[in-house]
């Protein structure tokens, strides 16, 4: 898995709005109603973590979610951490069709 | 629910020998076998926060998890922070009696 050039990573951003990219990985911040909501949708992240084998960093504080990835091994971003930004997205912002 | 004073919080601390006080927080790390044992342990610790209507500011990264715990209205360290810490021990820290 080899690290994406900020070209690649930036013009990937442009289908994820919630996400920045800046320090060598790409960021968001999820806000809920409250805690419950907020770690429910942490819960269901876990098993998508453990499924992909690939871990954020993370932090919650109360109804607020942020979360940091990066793909240690290549020192940067790479397309497992799109992965698992597109199965956060799918989890915290579910499309209604 | 009013602040601590750094002695008084100190002197709770001797209690608990894995957390520190510092910037107005009392603040831990933890760290476990994996990512599973360690977000289990942080659901256990979410369903104690609920409970007691007292929330983290925490962090999680693969197997290691931080916890800084203050009261927001108290702008500092109160006994409700050591009421979860002390909850929070006894479900990273079981004791086999």
């Amino acid at each position: 898995m080899s690290k994406l050039s900020a070209q690649d990573i930036e013009t990937k951003l442009l289908r994820f709005p919630d996400w920045e990219y800046f320090d060598d990985a790409i960021h968001a911040e999820f806000e809920f109603d409250n805690f419950r909501d907020c770690f429910s949708a942490m819960s269901r992240i876990a098993f998508e973590c453990e499924a992909l084998n690939h871990h954020p960093n993370w932090s919650n504080v109360y109804n607020v979610l942020t979360i940091s990835l990066s793909t240690h091994d290549a020192n940067g971003v790479t397309d497992k951490d799109f992965k698992l930004a597109e199965a956060i997205e799918a989890i915290v912002e579910p499309v209604d069709e």
